[in-house]
């Protein structure tokens, strides 16, 4: 169920049923000379709209902005700074609470937005206000996506290049694929740079000249259809698991006592 | 031009040789009981799509969850609190000004976004980082409005309506057109509650029982397709005169000498 | 009654039988040629002490200083910005409920601070703390005001004019109403820089050169002395009614349920 | 020259010539039995009018809502929290420099908003826009006060009592002088709650009964007359002091060197 | 007890019986020619081990830079501004209450953080959170330090010096004491630059060359041995005094009646 | 060389010389019944004192309260929370830089510090004032820690006890080795909650009933040594890199163009 797309009389019943929301977010940010910036928040609105349709959760608009400032130096990524991410993402989800919703899955495609929706969900769960998780489609298969591809990369690589094939062909360059690759980082870890132990980094474009990491022309629709596909699986077991929790389960823990 | 759809190295030119981005924002709120809570973000939606068409200007993705605490008690409407909503749009602005972007048409479907908008313009105007300026469909062409419907209604009334009728007609329940209007708000001039010349509400349920305000039952998506048209050039004809400035035209005044 | 001249065994009385206050607010913001800087803060506090005396409520000493930016090319213009502005009102008001005070009267006198102290106002209920109303003195005698003068203007004309001819005829330049008309915007629907329904200004100056708005050689103190009394009538009015309203009544509505 | 009197245009040439600004605040706190709340700010607004007008430096309105939760406890008390208050008090005085000035004297009668002013301050030369001193009467004739009084007190004390007899002394409540004295702490050092040298009381109430400190019986109008030629002489000095500097006395100075 | 020592197993004990926290804070900041930068944050440390030992009650680690922007000319000095400060030091004994500490003496030995942790107890305890004092080791032996020295200092004299000849020899210039006299205010209370009643300075250097006030060379080991048993005495008489209060006696206190 | 034990005199010549700071970091927070709270901060101090002595850098003293709300079960977990973390740490290191400082290795021993060290580290490149980088220890050597282990953990395992077996052995518990093991999780990997590949836990007792992960029996003091003279070398290495370094080569890049 989409939020948007129904009006409030509509939506009544399920609140009164159920208390959880999927939320997709992504950014708007470069993704190598092959993808379209959107890339990944197509990705988390097609993940939450699949799942939302198998198990009718309901699913909110997408955040399509996000945390990207390492991705400034090309041309036409968006971004907001972590505080206002923090704060808008916070804010959206307290207010959700007020329509009876208590547990939230973060459908992140971002990885830069992981650490900024950890934050917010945990203020929220000291809060005793929701429980949030915060989910990656390749963290949920990551065998799959290893065997995929050869070389595959945080960012612009063959797993979100054969996504995309799959889900909007018609915004990729496939004729840069190879450019992607011998113009980018087609090893990340040796283009990462990596000092003593430290990043020394702060820019993707520090370790890739294009922004784009591993060898795109690895990538094909049908292995991102599959990836989709398996990787939705992988979603909806997870809402499904939450949906069924007692909230007592999902509260912070007590404090500890040796004792006992 | 659409920012997401594009690869970074087909923005180059956009950045090289224009300065002005159109953002579209809205809410996601209940707008009576026959139109989707997306209704704004729509609207916003399709007025920027149309005139990013039409005269090549660059689009943004849109900012879909606006400031609607005003709306809260209609089940399912979503939002942000205003100094989230004001520091997110102004951070995402700042950062467009990183490629460039000094000046920035809100394209702005919701009238609780109006004063926001415009604080968050004033601090990056004030700054002298960019020029920002809030734009509704309906206040460029208030006569075609008026005289398109007998009672409009500032929220979920007909000209609204006869909007998505036309951009999202399957969105439209036409058969509950009547009921907003009879279980609404018909006559918002009296129905609002003003006391003394004072404001002595804060929710729109104050005023309307279902959210909705107006005769829907005067809208049709021919007058909603003459609408579009009709605020589309409003729009394209401001962007054109914005493009057109030098900056120093854009920038804040000087002081001000009796002597001159 | 007014707060800051009595002691405080004096006020023990007023806060065990009543939870209204009344708090004054107006601006320091250039105000043409004519009139003085204190013009928007001398009327609210003229209203307030009126009304306070005609009922016996309670009134705080005057906020002189609010969101005045739009008239800074003037000399003299203090200000402070909206979040410092909406931050000092609120902790001020939440405070006062500390005494027992759950509704308050915001007498304002600047359309600048109105939307500040709207947002203030809906915290305090969210919050389920403090009901506020926000007035003004011209809103609240739309046709009296209308009938009074030719050429109105929304700053610096003639029934700001008139009524501090009224309430300090010291401080009023009469021989400038000419000049204040002359140099500004006598017809201000003709000034205001509105482009295809958008307004493409931040600042008062870029409306009226001199800083004022309509026909002030309209006005007169007999004029001002009506409409303050009439005004007074309003405010008297509007702060009995509050006064007399259950706490229930006042705290933020439930949210809807269709089947009711 | 008090600001909110004038005229934008009757305002120009001060800004030409001059650079000083003189701010009084003070607060609206109890004062014991037998004071108005308003007594600091009607203090602070005294002596910034007497030495405006003696030296015609600029006067802008008194702030009057000050830093007072500690006298919370008394009814009437009313009081912004600390960071609201430095929020604003920063907020006007840099909007103060738009109009060149870069010097500012804040006349302070409430002993709360020391160290806030001194904040404000820091941040302001810290940032090299302005310079403020942070002043208070009885802290320029030290000598004087004592001499003035057998028992003094640092709030609601003879000294304040002897000065609101001087400046308005139909606020003042004779009758009550030695209920002000018996009640409260007529000897502070013996009542303060200091214990192993830390202070460990947090309001007013916790040592004096009534929130008065000192012998108000020992006070009297023709005493607070001197003390107010006094001081305003201290002030006027300080004023002709400040104005008469090289902008380059007054900022930060420069790192140290051993070797010079 | 200090609380990083131990394992969390041997802390459970405590926080059954025990309701009592020791936080040392002090600065990183000049202390003339002669002594560390540590010389605060040292003394408060000491005197917290010291009187933990004593007592058994639990001490925290130490927080080491305070609020020294006054300090800043001189190589070396550290500090935070004072909004981070009150925030981080509020945030730590917040989440100590999480635990079942509700009461807190702040053993401080620098004089820039005291008015910043009022502000920050005077939060907790407005909040009913927790309830804190903050101490100063030559506040709680007064006469002791007047004895002791004949020309005292504000800072780096020879009451600090002695404290540190006692505690780490090891960092004390023995051979710069004369230097530290001769080249800083030797007499404060002539170079303290307060003018007409106000302080007209904002850093240290204004007032001292090298930093330093006071007569060091007074200063020897064994003085600082007494000082040190005196004060440490004094702060285990404060502890005790705390932990021996029932909560109640600690809040806020009521809202007075004059007939009550 | 250590800033704290210097006296400002001492200092000089380093800042004339020398741009670079080195930051220690830790908790103070549970590390499972056998090893002190302390451990973070131990591990980061002693390595940042044992750089800074092989090579003359300066050393700041250690901010030892950390991000550790995760930890908040266990008896004693000191932390502040994330924003006040990030300001605090942000507000240090900017005020370095006015003795000019432009480089800082953060010495971080706490995994909770990682994201808000490098959001401060951005933060700090972005506005071109200091280029910072966050090291761990164990990063800087994963492949000796990995030999020395059988089974190692995130968190109170095996590598952090042989550390303070090497570096305080009085405060590690021996006998508790098999306790911390049997009554942890003895195999992080099967421990950690992690469903469908999402986080499904916020705090660390949800994965170890004691706190401890991996196998501490086999850690000692001697590996312990190895260790840490092992990652001694590396931040010595990393120092040394980061010093020899134009500032230019550390400022934020250049916006990327196609053409190059």
């Amino acid at each position: 169920m989409y939020l948007a797309d129904e009006a409030w009389p509509d939506l009544e019943a399920y609140f009164e049923s159920e208390t959880l929301a999927i939320v997709p977010l992504g950014s708007t940010e470069q993704h190598g000379p092959h993808l379209p910036l959107a890339t990944d928040h197509l990705i988390a609105e097609a993940f939450a709209t699949e799942v939302a349709e198998r198990t009718g959760y309901l699913r909110t608009p997408t955040v399509t902005i996000g945390v990207s400032p390492h991705h400034r130096q090309f041309p036409g990524t968006a971004w907001v700074d972590p505080p206002a991410f923090r704060d808008y993402v916070e804010s959206f989800v307290r207010n959700l609470t007020y329509h009876g919703i208590d547990r939230v899955v973060f459908v992140n495609a971002h990885g830069g937005n992981v650490q900024h929706l950890r934050e917010v969900g945990r203020r929220l769960r000291d809060d005793d206000v929701a429980y949030a998780i915060e989910w990656m489609w390749d963290e949920s298969i990551p065998d799959l996506v290893d065997e995929a591809f050869a070389r595959n990369g945080p960012h612009a690589g063959p797993k979100e290049t054969a996504l995309i094939q799959h889900l909007r062909p018609e915004l990729v360059h496939d004729d840069r694929f190879a450019e992607a690759r011998d113009g980018g980082a087609p090893n990340p870890e040796e283009s990462v740079r990596v000092r003593n132990g430290a990043a020394t980094f702060y820019d993707a474009v520090e370790n890739s000249d294009n922004g784009a990491f591993g060898d795109q022309t690895d990538a094909n629709a049908e292995t991102g259809a599959e990836l989709f596909d398996a990787a939705s699986d992988q979603l909806e077991e997870l809402c499904e698991w939450l949906a069924a929790r007692d909230w007592d389960e999902l509260r912070a823990p007590e404090r500890v006592s040796r004792e006992g």
